[in-house]
């Protein structure tokens, strides 16, 4: 049995405040004190990850002078030199402070989002100096609990032109760095903006350097709707716009759980593995999770690892999967890779195709044998293979 | 107090299949007799309907041929001609045949997917025949129930070839028709493609004359999915795309319910007619529900005629509602005016926009005045103010 | 029209957490400052409320002294006494401080259950002494996010014995207190024991006292399963269970949203107060919401008061629809008052039953003209009747 | 590796109506032709299955005559002898023909109500016949789709009369009989009474002979309202009233899935198994699920094989979790075994316990280690370990 120890070629990533949750919710307090992002750097060093991201007040607090963002920056920078590890993703916290209680980019208050565009533009400068290549915008706290209280046009005008200041500022400064959104249906909102990635896909294109914007879709978010991440992501693919991904556990529509990746939609987990290593996906695998509330130190790292651990042995199970020879025939009697096949034949026209005879009662009577398919699936999941 | 008498000049349509639903499920046979279009078209008439709309197979049986179909479109036009009643939309039916097992564009199979558009050609004729404007494609049948059966980027590609196929067609006969993609995410197939307003939108941008082609948004069917339908036309209007509605009722996460509009999310439905009216929307006001099972006949027209009222109470509603002058001061105070505001001044720079001095806790004291506003909307629709 | 001012008599009661919500959640810190309870009683005599409800570290710390506690309840009080509102319920908060991590009364860690245990009873003193008849028992952390974590028997039969020893307890004390549960399916935890109504049911069949421990249950808490909350509450008066309630505003499954009463679904706010108004519930209408993190106290205030109006707005509108002709009518012709009547007669057998003729198909014919009915209703809700 | 080959002794029965659908739903018709009963049994025979269970109109027509139900039972019974199956269940159609569009038991026509009662006694006579132990009542056209339609009480109290009526006769004919109720929270029914597990275990303590009434939850009617089944079935056994189980698959609140067992939601079948196998139920192992339309015979087949086999699949891996030394181990740290420890020693006193020493903050540092733990479940799932 392979040992499915995680490598930085592997290149797993996590956010600071996945591991650095204190537990904090609606319901309780912190059960774990604060874990210092010089810590959390060489714990996951030692744990196989490759690299970390963070919002801007993971590392240093909101309101920070420039010399406290750099008393704060310096043992991150230290922590990264001494372990390797990279900055793949930088993120902007524009949820949190109760001035964004309605939002950053689309908040009623024109002095907030001008103020969310500020912070973000010093971000974009942290981001490109420490090399991070990914920019998320999650506008968790863009939305509403009422009908009156957001006009959506004019709110999705100012995500808008928030986005495309954000590009043109990338472009003037000449940083290398795409933006992706992360879409989620609700919570802490009752309706966020941007629900589902089919939502934010269609948003960028009417960007005006859509080509540097893209999408983070976190696999508990799309599930919270009841969506299929691995539809999700593979519809994401096909517009190019698969830039990054946010990996964890979810049980349905629900409050949201972050729970460590594998556990929650075990199924779903694998065909999401299958879809991010088979559809041409090259980023960061990025866990976006929350060690449970039960959990010490101890727990948060069993987790962290587990999340590592679980990916590794699903792609190991996509890998059999994908070249076991009982799978091939068995999509071929399903007519999988017939669907490439384009539907019209080269050059053909649509006369030429109306005038073809056809039985359907003939057609009807032959079975999908997807229940077949399936279960080979399942068994490989299962590891009886 | 008015008496919400429906009338042609408030543009109300009705699917014949809605009106015609014979009750079967999943757990039970018929409990009505079949109904005749051309029945249905005078019973419509007389309750204030403009228009009927209908699948192929609603009027004349599947495999028809040309004297059958005739045979069977001469009493519904005959009763069109009498009533005045007129044929906004028409629709193709490739989900109940068993041929449809597995989709019509995205059939795994060729030659199903190619008997699939010669349907759907033939559907265009007689939609451009009869007068139609609005084409709409509901792929019902179109996803899956497991993760190997379905290559969801081939799929993509296979409905893009479809319909930029019927666009081309649609040109090329100089037909004056729009196609309008009605999203669902889920039921009959376990997932479904293009499952949101947001996923359809996204898709449109990819296809050939994407100018030809937008929504048909159905209230339970964003509702399925726990998303805010007033907010997903209201981003569809935002990309041009809302080019016609189905109107009905849902209690969220379940089955599809096709409650009569006004039954499920009473306070949903009244945003919704208060972004149809007020969003620049002018399409027909068109209802796709189902009568329950529970009723016969009387309890048919009965829940006909409450669509129609339901959205003529509400959207007096909604006129109130916005010409209250007490609103026009909460909107205000919500500071709901001022996010239609460009954050950026005219010709402002990002340099000027960083020096500015602001203090985020003054601004984080101030709250937003949602709940007074909210309670206005409430109280206009429960209709004490 | 009616003014709909809340008076005395309308029995209204408030949780001191919700006026005092500071906002914190998952995502944020708090965006008001703490509310001292005897200025929400002030607050809450002037709109209308007649009492106060609260958990104990909602008045004190977790972890006062004797003395302390004094402290903080003399001013309590005092503004009980000044503004003559009463105390009808007091709840124990076991599931705010880390200790609770994995719950009270069904923590792994017997230690903690012992704390649970010492903590209720204490509170059990300071409700007799307060006067308070209904004592409510949530056990938020009561759960798991996984299933080895918990074995579920061996914590239902801790629960068990917990509630045992709380009826002991208030019998040997001779205190006039009953036990309301309040069930909820999961949030904070991923999932919660006793998740519905009838779950809460079903296992207080099983207590030592099983007459003094009944239910409060909470809109928002079964609507988040999905499920009909007049339908549960129903089901709990049939038992003869409905101790409490605790009404509020969700929309459907996702998180708890704890809008005001009215916001969320209202037709089923409307059936809500149905079934109180008309099913023999006679305690107090007690409010467990939210005030949304977008407002001040301004907002906060504005919440609690439409809370109370929309009660008053739809108690008014059930009045008027039971009191309706035409509903009588429809009522009749839709056989609900049929559903009263026995379905064998007063000492018919089994034998005589077998023996009788029927028509299926006949019977069959007949629609139960519920839409019309349902209708009726709606037009109630919304003021055009 | 194990083949997971199914045997008699493993008791494994399927519903006729599970491989005999022919596909009907809402949206489509019928794809697979009549499957007779007696060939059913043979190829259930043939892949291992012990026992099938059948709803009377599985077999006979509605409103059959003696004689035509003694010829469709005829070849059945000779199947079942051919092949050594048992019909450990019976159960009642009390939902597909039109008469019951308002229910059986609960419907608002008492004449309907009568002849349901009879169609029940029947069937209990045939239950009885053919040695049947279990007599499965799904009421799922008892409900309602709006709030005045169905008076809840009045229904309970139908309901009630009849599950009486029904014990009473088991009694009075010596039958061997017991009933099981099986929850469902909606679909058909816009809400359903009895919705989950918990309400019809409340329900159930209100019937004269609730010795003789007990449950039989499916799998997915629990997960449609988002609740953990194995928590539902748990509680069920602390109640003693788990009589039959539905195995099947679904993927949270939506439509009636009825994927095979193990399809759906896999890590929850791990622990439904778990429970199933060491919580002490010794009922059969029965399949409720409906192979795909997208299927022809072969895949019926195969996903009644899927069925089962991956029963087995799962029943090895509990087995090997409960006996891995790590397991128990980590169960220990988790401190699961604590929790059957009384809380209150033997003899001890409230009075002694609140005179204990406690320091909740030393307390509240140790973690529960429960990521660890359901990390070696979740390894255990994917053959790993």
């Amino acid at each position: 049995m392979p040992e499915f120890r995680p490598m930085p070629e592997d290149r797993f990533s996590f956010g600071l405040w996945t591991v650095g949750w204190q537990g904090v919710d609606v319901f309780g307090g912190a059960v774990r004190p604060p874990l210092e992002p010089a810590e959390a750097v060489h714990k996951l060093a030692e744990l196989g990850a490759y690299g970390i991201t963070f919002h801007d007040n993971d590392v240093f607090a909101f309101g920070a002078t420039a010399a406290e963002k750099e008393a704060a920056l310096k043992p991150l920078r230290e922590a990264l030199s001494a372990t390797g590890l990279v900055v793949p993703m930088i993120t902007t916290n524009l949820f949190s402070h109760p001035v964004f209680r309605d939002g950053g980019f689309t908040n009623n208050d024109r002095d907030v989002r001008r103020f969310a565009l500020r912070k973000v533009l010093d971000n974009l400068d942290l981001a490109a100096e420490l090399g991070a290549r990914t920019f998320v915008c999650w506008g968790g706290r863009e939305g509403a609990e009422s009908g009156a209280a957001k006009d959506i046009r004019a709110a999705l005008e100012r995500y808008k032109e928030a986005v495309d200041l954000m590009t043109q500022y990338i472009v003037d400064s000449g940083y290398d760095l795409r933006i992706a959104i992360e879409p989620k249906p609700n919570e802490p909102r009752g309706d966020i903006l941007l629900p589902t990635v089919g939502h934010a896909l269609a948003f960028i294109n009417e960007l005006e350097r859509s080509e540097l914007v893209g999408l983070n879709p976190e696999v508990g978010h799309e599930e919270m709707a009841g969506l299929n991440y691995a539809h999700g992501i593979a519809q994401a693919l096909w517009h190019g716009k698969l830039f990054h991904i946010d990996l964890n556990g979810q049980h349905g529509p629900r409050f949201d759980q972050d729970l460590r990746f594998g556990a929650g939609n075990a199924r779903g987990a694998f065909w999401t593995v299958d879809t991010i290593e088979n559809g041409g996906y090259d980023g960061p695998r990025h866990f976006d999770f929350k060690p449970p509330r039960t959990e010490d130190f101890d727990g948060v790292w069993a987790s962290a690892e587990g999340c590592m651990r679980n990916y590794l042995i699903l792609r190991e199970k996509v890998r059999a999967f994908r070249s076991d020879p009982e799978v091939s025939e068995a999509l071929e009697t399903a007519r999988v890779p017939e669907l490439s096949q384009p539907t019209l034949s080269e050059g053909e026209t649509l006369e030429s195709l109306r005038a073809e005879e056809f039985d359907p009662e003939a057609a009807a009577a032959r079975g999908m044998a997807f229940e077949r398919l399936d279960q080979l699936a399942l068994e490989h999941l299962y590891g009886v293979r």
